[in-house]
């Protein structure tokens, strides 16, 4: 049985890199050679035991590789092929896949709707941070590169591109809105990118961190909001001219940034959710307008498919938007225990790491 | 001086029927004699001094009428013209109007998006609890009865049809949904008949009081849950066959009810909430699936202005719907004193009161 | 090589019963043994030879049948459970069904977007005017019937109450419009429900046979306008007080009623075109305000796939409408060319014929 | 009583500068003194005859100015504040408006919807190529110019803005897409710079003028299709890789370029239609599936009031885009008739023209 490098889940605060073999292709699955991969957040809050997953999984869902070999169902592929699966991998045939709800893809059951059923790399099913990972629903997921794009400028695509543009998408941000985006992580980043490509004439980033600020500013805020310093929401309204924000984006997952980002909306405005909260939420009533505001908070999961990743990375060969920048460090698969330490504590400024195998 | 009666919020748990000058009539305004007005659920609130007037207004938000005297600057309306208005009066030329939402009429100012603000009537002007009431902005605002339609069968179209109805729209219920409306008051009974009329194939009703079951059921509910009886999250999904419901309507206002909406949600349903809330809210983070469940929480004010009433008449006179059934007791306006202890107390299977001067 | 009865395209005006081999169960497919199937409009566009298929193609595409051979892949179905499938088969794996367009389904290429690429049955592949049927993509399209629900009842799910509906849910009708249907045919019909459903105040039903307009006002029409009778749009506009109706849906696909839909809409108002057209289309200048009235026109091809099938029963469970109804007419399989030439030449009143192998 | 210059239609092919009374202002007025305004295709239409306006009428209806004097009913502005108004100016109170229709605003009749209603200045009244121009209804219509922003930057907010944005707008061009617009006139170069603002990833510029084409560049084309030299479709069609495109905007006026819009849209794609036409159109079978691609297409005339001014000059103070650029030319309000004739000819790479009072 041949065997493989993978990154596994063995207990609360230890991921090791350790011999896996390499998965059998069934028929609607492709078996991708990882080229380049990366570190999420939400596999640091799988490390350190926040997000409950099976002992003895491969961790990782941000996969750039080239497909190694086809189910025997599947068409339209060639092996040596460049490309890229989304985080999230639908099925296709789920009830909530036709509805077009691909992320929440179902359990297999006529009426399955079980939420973030779609989540399957690195949480129901071995991930990515490996020398091979096996795609399942293949023509469903697997999404060419087109010529001339590098591994690491399509590396964001897969989640924090796809979650952070959505959070604009969800808003529904529109031409001349004003939004603000809370918290400059990776994925609020790409929220703040998804807004100045959505048309948003008044941008405005909040973070603590002098470097995610300006990496803010480059990615499209107009202005910035040191967190640190003062007041947040009154900093916003100040800036809003007292209207307050067309859009407010939540992008860390905390109390504190929801209720600011409900504090800083005008009436009719929409509170567009990307968090991955851990604890339950408080409305404060008045910032709700004791529910008469016509506000409106929506949340989402990570879009998936192929089609998907398609746009996305049309998004990047236009050259409308570089998010190769945030690649800050490189690892070696073999190295990624060093990886995960350097990211999970947040040092020497790392924004996202590049992980090749 | 000409004189009327009206009924006049004194202090809290004092509205008294005094006398007061008939209002003059302004340019753009329009004076309404009342034929018929009722109270709601919001005028008790005032009443216990839970939502906040000034001293002296006259309180009430729903005319039915004739109009008495128009405005110089007034065109395409004659006196003697039997009309209603919204609860909502918008003015028609604030930035809040022109971008749609009437509802949250602005202050006056350029950017003013003040929330609630277009609510006007018994909150901050003189209402309609009286002989005569003042429009602002009469061409905005003054919708001709068809002919042919009573006073009582238009009776709820300025409020509850409204807001009801706006329930199951910001819900965006379509044909072949499932849909749950926690609390079958008023407004929660026109939620139901709002969901029917929108193409929903499952709806339950949940409310304790067998009367207002029953009248769910009338209007349009194909399932009532008794919340007296067992825990409702249970029954409403036992009744969806564990899958959840597409849409939620909350029409109570309460930590409870609103919770029990997002617990029956499908993963990627809509709570669509109506309540006014009187504290903060709670989102438990495993309802809520910690931000991931692609959920949507939408919130609105009674949408008003003609073109709003002119659509809800013509629903009444198309048959589709007879909330003039909902009309459980009719008093004088000299006994509204009466009429608001019954009302405040939910006595005798009271749903909406008419009230004639 | 076990033999099954089909009814085949010879030629132009020659579809006949005869002998083929029962189809092969692939991986991903479903044989179905039918129950009831029934004749389409289009399927007689394909007997006149105004469509064209291969020869020796089986025609149908409506199926209710059950489960006899399920794919070695296909999961969450059981051999001998009641099922029906839509008129349209969508992979779920296209570019297309990925951005929610299942109708539209490509033909395997990465961008593929080929026109109506999701009607397979009796199109491009073997239909269900047969004893069995082959259904590919079975996860993606199978839809078990609710207990309680016979074969006619369901019968109209696969295809004309599915695109009836998309009629008004394509104009997004919704409480208080009003509505005008030209022509009143099965999908017209259907169309006239679909509207009534979605909570139109006013629909006007237009056609020339008596019985169809009486048949249009028992699924929802308040309103019927005989076009035999005088200018179709003056009546129209008349009985709309001049205002022109909001959502006109276009049911028969000539340049006649689609003129006739435009002229009755009002500025902003929308045409859904449901119609197959077999000519080009004029649009009048007048009628089209220039290009400046603001209007949409929006055509739809018959929504597929398991959830859609899903919702449309779940209509029907509800008892909201009675499809059943248009079942005029009742043959064997044998008899499906005596079936035909009713069908064809819309003898006896005819609606839709149940055809039973 | 005060005179003022105007530029006043005579009859076919004479618009000439003349004396003219300056209006009263009436209770909702206000009376600008213009300091810059442009000339508009649609003025080149009325001077040829093609579109009928009264004799005597003043022209054009894009007004950069001060308010000069205040209605007696207007609040929130002061005299010598700078403002513009848009080309449509909606009354703010007819059930048009009341249903977000601000463009189609009505006759002043209870359901009042005619088409195109909302456009005044220079069709139903004296329009703003004078020294003084009366908005009506000042409070829905006067948008004040924030600092630092000159005449000639928000020079094209009132009319082509607002129309070429609309096209991306009411195409729902979103991240990713792909956009043809036809043809790079004024209106055609605003709809390129939305559907890049929108987020469009691959944007293709169609005109037969070299200088347009190079203009289209800079406002955001990726591609130009040069129409004087070969097929459009099959170029269109070419640099999608056979795909076709999600939107596409006709901003012309012509069957051609209608019909060449068609034709490259994928199914499901929308045609956004600005162009006014003189002619009736013809959608040929083939392009349009027969009615069967869900296809949309749809129209709209330039949207006005204060709160969309807002809104495009948010965008321009953001420095998003620069469309100041597109004034070639510069004639004081004495000239306009020399104006006319460079700008009616298109002579001297003409694109728009500053006329200054």
């Amino acid at each position: 049985m041949a065997m493989m490098k993978a990154a596994i889940f063995v207990e609360p605060n230890r991921i090791v890199l350790d011999d896996k073999p390499i998965p059998e292709v069934g028929p609607l699955d492709a078996l991708l050679r990882i080229t380049t991969t990366t570190i999420c957040g939400t596999d640091v809050h799988i490390l350190k035991g926040e997000y409950p997953v099976a002992r003895g999984l491969t961790i990782g869902h941000e996969p750039v590789g080239v497909i190694e070999k086809l189910g025997s169902a599947v068409t339209g592929y060639r092996e040596g092929q460049r490309v890229i699966a989304g985080a999230i991998t639908p099925s296709g045939w789920s009830n909530a896949c036709l509805c077009g709800q691909h992320s929440q893809d179902g359990a297999g059951t006529e009426h399955g709707f079980k939420a973030i059923g779609g989540w399957k790399f690195g949480n129901t099913i071995d991930g990515c941070q490996a020398e091979y990972v096996l795609v399942p629903d293949a023509m469903v997921n697997l999404a060419p590169v087109p010529d001339g794009l590098t591994d690491e400028q399509v590396l964001m695509c897969p989640d924090i591109m796809s979650t952070g543009f959505s959070g604009a998408e969800n808003g529904k941000v529109r031409i001349g809105d004003t939004v603000a985006v809370f918290a400059q992580g990776p994925i609020g980043l790409c929220a703040t990118a998804g807004a100045r490509l959505s048309g948003a004439s008044m941008i405005i980033g909040v973070d603590m961190l002098p470097g995610r600020l300006e990496m803010a500013r480059k990615l499209g805020a107009d202005h910035v909001v040191d967190a640190s310093q003062g007041d947040v929401v009154e900093q916003v309204m100040q800036l809003t001219g007292g209207r307050g924000v067309d859009v407010a984006i939540e992008a860390l997952g905390t109390q504190k940034t929801f209720e600011a980002a409900l504090r800083v909306l005008r009436p009719g405005g929409t509170l567009s959710s990307l968090g991955v909260y851990s604890s339950d939420l408080t409305i404060p009533l008045d910032a709700f307008a004791a529910g008469l505001g016509d506000h409106r908070i929506v949340t989402g999961l990570c879009p998936g498919g192929k089609e998907r990743m398609r746009r996305l990375m049309s998004v990047i060969a236009s050259g409308r938007v570089d998010l190769g920048a945030m690649v800050t460090h490189r690892y070696k698969l073999d190295d990624i225990e060093a990886a995960y330490d350097l990211f999970s504590h947040q040092r020497d400024g790392v924004l996202k790491v590049a992980i090749t195998p």
